[in-house]
């Protein structure tokens, strides 16, 4: 078990986190439930922005809400004076009404229609990631209409592929995302943003992957990306100032990841930091404005979901099926990824792991399992279940499915508990139904 | 492309369904749009319902709502004197909302709680089906606090387990659904339940598989349940009278299912009823009431999704990348299943496919696609794409990742077109964010 200093194991046997005990939670707001320790963000915003202002000086933090959106989210990170990713009208929505600055937003996507664009520019957002070469006509024609300026990114794909411990090298990225830089698509699409008289091209945007737990690939980004940047700027004259690497920091799942009990992003960021700094140096570029938008990395480990243990049922010989409140209407990473998770009997954090149970959930499909073949104390109906890890891509990729409630999510620091999202009822199951 | 009278192309190459042209439906109610073909779903209803009283005459079919389920697809399936299957209070409360009665509701689940069984029994659902000892217990105690009795069927597995093309048989199911007979699971629920003094025992269920094409998997079927039956009566006692088959039939997706026009379902039915009938002579077994619980075909083929074609990314060498306005936040299963679905350029149905694209989504992940390398005439930015046999398990399985709207739904019908379940918009999205 990952344990920190906000979640624990108390002399009981109960699990703790953000200074409350599970049992109360359970009790206050009912299971399934979304719990995010609010110190740990806190923490680990502060170790991303401080390791940047130390290690490079010129940048932020942008976190990328996608893995979890909400309006409190949002509040928190503008607390600790980051910036946010958004992919939608729909987050820009939620960052702006929870009070968010709209300069402080950075727009991706690789399919926002005119209509996204015209909403983002009227709203003042600070930076839209270019994705497509129609994106350009189209937000240069909207920002003449509406007599506005737009700063830009350009993502492109710089041939590096990382994966959780390795990586590839690759000319031709097959990606629904950026432009390669090395069969010359990046080049159509600087020479067309060059050219594009109402937008002002910042800089540029990557992103190498997902879970990622070697330095190596992110250091080859900063190489390659500094070459386009340098080309970019000297070849087709831009005044680029920006450069952003992205996210894809690796979380801690299981104990099959890599076993530090923080991942260290500080050192992740200061080899990257001084990576950048030396090739400013040495490929005499001007010294960007460096994004780096972690998001699984802020909220994934924050984020634990608490069940209460339903069914049990024995198959002798094969499987002992233990069905959970839950399932993938609210977690859908197992049924998509085979997504492995810490899984704790949340009452029982003192007593030994003996039996092995697989984790269903409440949905009428066979594949709608959490985890399997985990290893916990004999539970019973009624014992309290918590999954760790489950702060990012849990609630943001929830659903109905089923016709099943979306579980409410709270917030805990310091001993303190309060909901952020309330949860769902018969109500909004039928509220567009004619 | 699987055509049939209610879905054609046009003399002018439009895409046509219900009688209405699809450029009608975007233009009406804007995309992503999800459309159910209303006479298709009528005429699937009346295969089933007719084949089984043609050729059983003592049985009913009961709609696995958990396939498609808002108020309006209740209505029509009440209109077409079928039953329901549900599997959750949410889809409890909905059905009952749109005037379905409750006694023509038989209740699913692996993990009904103790406050779902009391809510089915008191809103006086028809069938409850036993998935858990425990259930047993906590059902009884209800029944005879609330004074009431209720009807039940047992899950058992009767050791056959079909897929689309083969099926196997096997002793030991390894599910997280219902009893097996084989290995005497079933045999101690069922005497849990003649001992049940506020239940009414009443029959047995089986669900062999999803998505299935062979017969012969249901006919082993119906000689096990037929098997179990005669024991359970005999042998221990139950005054049984219904016999739940299930559901599972195969719709067609793409060519690379049978080719048929339309799947014969009336031949499956027969099939099945002519082995009952067989099986209650030869077994000298009372004629069970005989439930089967089609979902997905009854609504798989009647519904299409309407996109509007965005970015198209040419990778040369590689593939074409199509985005369309959609993604996995409405249609999961190529992310979750690698399904595969037929794909039409829904302007240009009269023009040769001549060109390989990549459908992808607008979500910010990598595998976010709906098809891989489907051929289409060339299309541009603006085009209108239909993706084919999304009827099932679609709109049911929508989400909110990256605060993306649930699409709209719309029922079409002899030329004309009605809202059934309404666009979200911002509201929605924010709606319990505090």
């Amino acid at each position: 078990m990952n344990t920190r200093e906000t979640l624990s194991v108390t002399d009981s046997g109960n699990l703790q986190i953000g200074g409350v005990n599970v049992k109360e939670l359970a009790s206050l707001y009912g299971t399934p439930l979304y719990v995010f320790d609010k110190a740990y963000i806190k923490n680990i915003c502060a170790i991303f922005s401080d390791s940047i202002k130390r290690f490079y000086g010129n940048g932020k933090i942008f976190y990328a809400s996608k893995a979890f959106s909400c309006k409190e989210i949002y509040r928190i990170i503008k607390e600790k004076d980051l910036g946010a990713d958004v992919v939608s009208v729909g987050e820009i929505f939620t960052a702006l009404s929870s009070g968010f600055a709209a300069e402080d937003l950075c727009f991706h996507g690789n399919n926002k229609s005119a209509s996204d664009l015209e909403y983002a520019v009227k709203q003042g957002i600070g930076y839209i990631v270019i994705d497509a070469l129609s994106e350009i006509d189209d937000l240069n024609g909207i920002c003449k209409q509406l007599n506005r300026r737009q700063k830009v990114l350009l993502r492109v794909n710089p041939g590096v592929e990382a994966h959780t411990h390795h990586y590839i090298q690759t000319a031709k990225p097959d990606s629904k995302f950026g432009f390669s830089i090395e069969n010359g698509d990046a080049d159509i699409a600087v020479k067309k943003l060059v050219n594009a008289d109402n937008i002002d091209f910042c800089g540029l945007h990557c992103h190498i992957g997902s879970q990622i737990f070697e330095k190596t690939s992110f250091l080859i980004a900063v190489d390659k990306m500094t070459d386009y940047y340098k080309k970019v700027c000297e070849v087709f004259g831009a005044k680029l100032s920006v450069l952003d690497l992205g996210g894809g920091f690796g979380i801690y799942y299981t104990d099959a990841d890599p076993k530090f009990k923080y991942v260290d992003y500080a050192d992740y960021i200061k080899a990257i930091c001084e990576k950048l700094n030396d090739c400013v140096k040495s490929k005499s570029i001007n010294k960007p404005y460096l994004i780096l938008e972690p998001g699984r990395s802020i909220v994934g480990e924050a984020g634990i979901t608490l069940y209460t243990v339903g069914r049990i049922k024995q198959i002798s010989g094969i499987k002992n099926y233990l069905a959970i409140d839950g399932g993938m209407f609210e977690n859908p990473r197992f049924a998509l990824y085979q997504a492995q998770y810490t899984v704790l009997a949340a009452e029982k954090g003192l007593d030994k792991p003996t039996k092995s149970y697989t984790i269903a959930g409440k949905c009428c499909e066979s594949g709608d399992l959490i985890a399997e073949n985990v290893k916990l104390p004999e539970v019973n109906e009624g014992d309290l279940l918590a999954v760790l890890s489950t702060g990012a891509y849990n609630y943001s990729m929830a659903s109905n499915y089923n016709r099943n409630f979306i579980p409410p999510v709270v917030m805990v620091e310091n001993g303190k508990s309060y909901i952020c999202v309330k949860k769902q009822d018969f109500n909004d199951i039928v509220r567009n139904d004619i």
